[in-house]
């Protein structure tokens, strides 16, 4: 397998820069994480933008997926902020021929106690085990975006019932 | 989903008693990893050896079996040691309707860069992906037992070639 | 020795609330570095303010005397916004029989890799050592804070020569 | 100042090897928690023995005493193993003109949870606040070795009363 990796920011880049005392959507997280668990795929990252996912516009979408389309990787793992990774999801539906998993993180890559870890991981494990579609990876569970949604009140992904 | 969890010891639950200064295979740490990273499915976690692999015997592959073919799930996940994780993959062939992923790690889940947490975020997404039939999910990658093993020297899991 | 813990804001106290996706400073960290560290004094944690030191005024400064001044304990531990420690450490100079220790972070307690942890147990290490008198623990060093700032460009705590 | 670090093995350093299946005393651990806590002062780290406290010998002492008295620095941080610490603590008595502080700590420093960072911040603190003498900070408590031990039923340092 050969998963090409695209991060876009959100939560799970979030680090702390102390000179201006900010959070700031930081180096994509996913390499550290890969070479933490030391990962025996190959792989490639591409940083395609690094926005809080309440700040990304159409225009956004679009540019992910056209890298996607460009992709010569059957399988995409795409890291992404959590409130609008249904909508971006969606917005790749009729890729044709590729398994594509979004995932994210509830806190930073860089807290302790971090789900961001553990959720590349389902994502890893899912994107080479499902055949071609779009798929979110979030809480441990594997969601169909047109059935999903990260409910507010309870902070976490869900079914639509 | 309704996720069975089987625990065995191994690597991954090893914990260090310092009134001894000895390392144990202590209580299951997939608890604990599944609470960080906030799960949103069921689960029960059953604990049935706490071994290090080298010394599980036949037996012990059999109550494994035993257990796995007594559960009323139909995705069941086992935490294990990494030395013999194949050979207990391979007694488990065979049973019917079940998809059932292996994994452990490399440096417990209680260390800072354990590869646990990533591990078992692999093998959850995976279990819940694929049909039945028996894996293991380590190093980022999910293995058919058949066709892999635990290579020494470099101290990550491998296909045969 | 009983130790006196209060606590006004800062970095070091910053947790992330994904809700809104903001960073805020929450609940006091140093308890959980405490019980973390086992540690085997008595102690009271008394949180005053929440604030990043940047937005703390001479009212605020006049507060945190009032509350050492009506300590009972010898021993005072303040946590601080690293902005303005020395600032806070100079408006309690001149207070009687006690021995003060402003310490902080520039990395949140709930990051990996955090300093805060460290700069804890240095401050308690200093507090209970040093004479009477007014001190900050940043970077492993014990300051004079009529001798020292927070140097931007280095990012740390240096001695003014 | 200047800060000679001697490191002698014990609990704060013991790693995990996968390959064996052991836990051994590793690389002082002491140098990765220096760097974390971006500490800014002048230091050098000393491996003179890498061992259990328990297997620690009478010339064993004897040569972390020489080393001692070989220091051209006024300030000396030991780490050592729990056990022992007192006994090798006593071995020191009389060595003038210098501070000494030994530390350790009851979990490895590379364990999540681990109390190492926060004792060698204790002892950094203690090392460069007291007067020539040897002392054991633990606990977040700086102790005199001639009133002080382990107590293995609280697993915590005490004072003898």
């Amino acid at each position: 397998m050969k998963l090409h990796v695209i991060t876009t920011g959100g939560t799970i880049d979030k680090v702390y820069f102390d000179a201006t005392s900010e959070f700031e959507v930081g180096e994509p997280q996913v390499l550290e994480v890969f070479r933490e668990a030391r990962v025996g795929f190959e792989f490639v990252v591409e940083s395609v933008l690094r926005k809080d996912s309440l700040e990304m516009t159409e225009a956004d979408r679009q540019l992910i997926r056209e890298r996607v389309l460009a992709s010569s990787c059957e399988r995409i793992l795409i890291t992404h902020g959590t409130d609008t990774m249904v909508q971006t999801a969606l917005a790749l539906s009729g890729v044709p021929e590729k398994t594509i998993v979004l995932t994210g993180s509830m806190q930073p890559a860089r807290f302790k106690g971090t789900d961001a870890v553990f959720n590349i991981g389902t994502a890893v494990g899912a994107v080479q085990s499902l055949p071609p579609g779009v798929y979110l990876a979030m809480n441990g569970r594997v969601f169909d975006p047109a059935k999903s949604r990260k409910s507010l009140e309870r902070n976490c992904f869900e079914e639509i019932t």
